[in-house]
């Protein structure tokens, strides 16, 4: 038979997706299992969004514009206003997802063998989004037992070499909860601009700031403009991830024009997806404030909870809804598909994110997993309970990461 | 500034969507400007579909399985089965439009540098799509002159390198209308088998063959179960362009699994045009009669009509709504910016895909466009009057066209 692409040997299973077959095999065997492995939030989309789905009239859902609905546009550009951020709506190209935004981008700025520099744990799919275009991931690792903090901008630029091309950082950041500061983002920023390279920012988390930490979005750093490519997505904030409508906002012009030229191959985004974004985006305040609430009530009840159990070390995040966990095993992945496979408790288990996909060097990751706090809090009070009798009852376990407990502060206030 | 990557310098224009700025400039002069350019059918989008979004009853727009959702394949299953296709649901994946479907087939199959045959003019998409992973497109030449027929298979097999990868046919064929014999589709597979190659067979115009001729889909023929990847969309048949749901339908499970990998990176397909599509897949048969009886109708007029004009030549397609069309003009792309720029007759004006981007040498179209018959009769017969009142005013045109009307039969009996 022919042979498969090296890029598709290459390419990696999504650890946020490649156990979905064995959970599936749960539950046809009646296993309720609590999917603690994606972010997919079980809270409802915005009213706005489902009753403009509802009350479509058009009598033919047709192509769209390539650069997306000027409509749509421009109520982004509404948006970014309150949040002091101008644009202008030919800053804006609609995507679909952020995930084809990331590829774009990719594609636009940087070419085959081409290098970009990425904090890790970093957002499993933009090791997979490289690896499909090509370019070369160079990881910045930070670790859970400094509980994620960004390292120093020095450890970004000696990794710069004639092939670097961009940095890409999520902000909010997925999955670690860090939240990047101003000063921080100065620094990228003098570095960026110092060896002429693109910067990706992620930001499809930014409403979901916690405690007392202040979000800056890149796009309100000076100086950035010919180098900025802001990633967005309504897939989060108003809990629509099936929609697909994410966006590139940036204020190079070369870039958009030849970024749109792969837009316009693809022909459109969605078209009943920017429709509901549209809506989306008219979402009353007290829609996006009982979001907020509920995420942080549930980051304060996992984080305690999680830290609770015994050999399981958790530092606190500061935005997003994910927490990467250090769990006392040998290995998490196998861990995981034990939890699917082989253990249950009041027909019950919990799917994880092994974390090894999260991390260049896979071996990183190899305690750790991703915890999405995407289910209401009774639910993952179960799921919880669960997590703990699995790892009492898992043939693997070990107890090496207990100590870590007491060298942080990892409790809420 | 950061340097734009080559592969996004390279990447061209879409024929199909590059005047579509002077289109909208033509529109804000209040120039009423009919849109024969784009493949995008004025016929009401099947109710089934229209019923489907506006009757959703889920309170969470949510990701689905990266493969598409279970239910959607299963009811693709239904369908191949009624047109004598046998296909298990684990065979298909779904994707946003049958763009993305060729893109990351594209990627399962072929290496940066690698090769793949393709008959022109085609489809200017997958020059795009080509250009966007890497892949060398090396054409095989259909000309006007002969009516578009499909040359032997012995003018793809010289092409045969130790690069080439694919073949990638449309059938009907996407712009030349042309459908594929089964004898064709045998030689073709038999040459595959040979030289060990994928074959890439994009059949979104399935039902759409005109006069006697009879469709035969490159699953029916035998042999090619590790080779064939059968690329397909609901777009075109529901009149529902705009939802992006295509599919990659294959029987080789290796390279399917792979292909699963770059679907799991991007999450899922969007949902609520997967809802709509299950439905349209339901559309009774009287809607597809309309559909069918509609195009057939517009064609006739259509190449009757254009065959009329003085010095203009198209040969009669079988398949598909789209005519390759010969124009006594010097350079086909400024004739169609022309009739955007500086033409109108009473307020009207006609939108036109330039041939040379269906062509691997662009020269080779450079007095072809791309006719779409997405229009009512009422709106053809407008927007063919000023067509034909545009090229007798266009300080351009030639009349070197003229004589090969009379070489070959181009009247519709």
């Amino acid at each position: 038979m022919p042979v498969i692409s090296k890029r598709g040997q290459q390419m990696p299973n999504s650890p946020i997706r490649k156990l979905v077959p064995l959970a599936e095999s749960a539950e046809r065997r009646g296993i309720k299992v609590y999917r603690l492995n994606i972010g997919q939030p079980d809270i409802p989309t915005s009213p706005n969004a489902l009753a403009a789905i509802k009350n479509i009239s058009s009598p033919i859902i047709d192509y769209g514009h390539s650069a997306g609905n000027e409509s749509l546009r421009k109520k982004f550009v509404e948006y970014y206003k309150s949040i002091n951020i101008e644009l202008d709506y030919t800053d804006i190209l609609i995507t679909t997802g952020a995930s084809e935004a990331i590829t774009l981008t990719l594609l636009t700025c940087l070419n085959a063998g081409d290098e970009i520099i990425v904090p890790e744990p970093f957002y499993a799919n933009y090791f997979s989004f490289a690896t499909a275009t090509d370019v070369e991931v160079i990881p910045v690792t930070s670790t859970i037992e400094s509980g994620f903090a960004l390292p120093p901008v020095s450890e970004f630029e000696k990794r710069i070499t004639s092939k670097t091309k961009a940095i890409i950082i999520c902000n909010p950041n997925n999955p670690t909860g860090h939240v990047y500061s101003q000063k921080e983002l100065e620094q990228i920023r003098d570095m960026v601009v110092r060896h002429d390279l693109f910067l990706l920012c992620d930001e499809v988390y930014r409403e979901l700031c916690y405690d007392d930490t202040v979000f800056t979005s890149a796009m309100q750093i000076d100086g950035l403009d010919k180098h900025l490519i802001l990633i967005d997505s309504v897939s989060k904030r108003y809990s629509a991830t099936g929609l697909r409508v994410g966006l590139i906002a940036s204020r190079n012009k070369e870039l958009l024009q030849t970024t749109l030229k792969f837009c316009q191959a693809r022909l459109c985004p969605p078209n009943i997806g920017q429709l509901a974004a549209e809506a989306a985006l008219d979402s009353p305040p007290e829609y996006l404030d009982m979001v907020y609430n509920e995420f942080l009530k549930r980051r304060n009840f996992i984080v305690n909870e999680l830290n609770s159990i015994e050999g399981v070390f958790c530092p606190v995040p500061k935005g997003a809804f994910y927490v990467m966990v250090k769990l006392p095993v040998d290995d998490a992945e196998k861990f995981a598909m034990w939890m699917l496979e082989d253990f249950s408790y009041d027909n019950k288990t919990v799917m994880l994110a092994p974390g090894s996909g999260f991390y260049y060097n896979t071996d990183l990751g190899r305690q750790e997993v991703r915890v999405a706090y995407v289910l209401n809090i009774n639910d993952l009070k179960i799921a919880l309970d669960c997590l703990r009798r699995g790892l009492q009852a898992y043939p693997g376990r070990t107890l090496s990461a207990n100590k870590l407990k007491d060298t942080v502060i990892t409790s809420i206030k």
